[in-house]
């Protein structure tokens, strides 16, 4: 039995995001099916974390266990052919029994891209959401800042979440003006809760709009109440950007 | 009556290029359905130039007559209301009765989009075509200048075609590395013939695996003959960038 380990691009425009659930589309579901079509064998995928429902992927790790002979290196090749044209593996390897895609995971990346405009751009709709033009980049730029470090994010957690522990550690956070009215939030952590980065991404929108100040992010995240924080910001600007180990 | 022009972005996977044709899905199509539904008057449209299936436009131009009272700056945002997710006006204003979007376009700008890799790259592969590693870009970039000037570029149509004048002028033509193995084509010219941008780009790719040397460019163009040029590159990586008045 071997532990294969996989890095996993996808658009997540089509999915009910990475786990498995009961009658719907979901990326694990994919691969998994392409595992039993390539090995015979039902086959469990473990991800970093999952991604929900229109979430992107540029580079998700997961792994899986199997009985094969063919070189670990080769099996992202194999697979391919059995995947959607949205969801490919990109590499694969040997690692050893104890790696665990989750568990292992030492930092994680994400990034938010979004767009002010009057009209919705298709050429930029699948991966970024537009937002309103009443958007400030040098004012929201000035709140990144206090989302770094280690905090009780309990403010910008979903109030879905079953999640005890709510601290987590935000290692860097960044705004960034790709061309004028196009922007892209980046964020490494060493983990996220369900839907954080959606959440700081709907607060910055009204740090830049000007509903909340710069300063008052510390205040929210000191009130550990959900209430205090922005909206969801839309899953499919989104994307999983890397897995560090 | 008035005269309008529209300037219209669009996803072209999922069209047959832009000129309607029986049973097709198309994006002069769709527009004027939501003319129609708008207007309540069959209207036709007219584009700088059609587009082929599964071919995307950044900023294409158009026009059309109408009756009606609405401001011209507000029709676009009106029928948007009418159109898929995936073709959007970006604006409409009032034009003097002889503009014509085609026969007054003066220089129109195409994209084309691509990297190299063994794998399929789901992140790109909507507006990005995938090629063979064997690229090297130093000597592509070689070739770009011969396309350069005004010549008859018969090779570089489609035999398809039935042009009689076959005589174009490009302005520029430059290939840019926007990230290792990620690449650009960008073309301005005068007009283009019958898959003209992707045979252009498809010889290309013959200079970058070195099967064609960069000056033998120009013995393709006087050779007037398609068969010594490249292949026709894939649509899906071609992008009308703007049209210049």
């Amino acid at each position: 039995m071997k532990r294969i380990k996989i890095v996993v691009q996808y658009v997540g425009t089509n999915y009910a995001g990475w786990q498995v659930q009961k009658n719907e589309k979901t990326v694990q579901g994919e691969i998994e099916q392409a595992l039993f079509n390539l090995f015979n064998q039902k086959i469990e995928v473990f991800a970093s974390g999952r991604t929900d429902a229109g979430v992107h992927a540029f580079m998700q790790v997961a792994h899986f266990d199997c009985e094969t002979k063919m070189p670990a290196e080769k099996i992202f090749y194999a697979l391919n052919a059995h995947l959607p044209d949205d969801i490919k593996i990109l590499s694969s390897c040997e690692v050893s029994k104890d790696f665990h895609a989750r568990f292992n995971a030492k930092k994680k990346t994400y990034e938010y891209n979004f767009y002010t405009s009057f009209v919705n751009l298709p050429i930029l709709d699948t991966f970024c959401t537009k937002i309103s033009t009443n958007f400030d980049f040098k004012i929201a730029k000035k709140a990144c800042k206090y989302f770094v470090g280690t905090f009780d994010f309990r403010s910008f957690c979903s109030q879905n979440s079953q999640k005890e522990n709510t601290v987590r550690t935000v290692y860097s956070a960044k705004l960034v003006k790709r061309k004028e009215g196009f922007y892209t939030f980046q964020i490494t952590g060493n983990g996220f809760l369900y839907n954080m980065v959606r959440i700081i991404v709907g607060t910055l929108f009204d740090v830049g709009s000007g509903k909340i100040a710069p300063k008052d992010i510390k205040k929210i995240i000191d009130a550990k109440n959900r209430n205090l924080a922005g909206q969801t910001a839309q899953a499919h600007g989104l994307i999983l950007k890397k897995v560090e180990y």
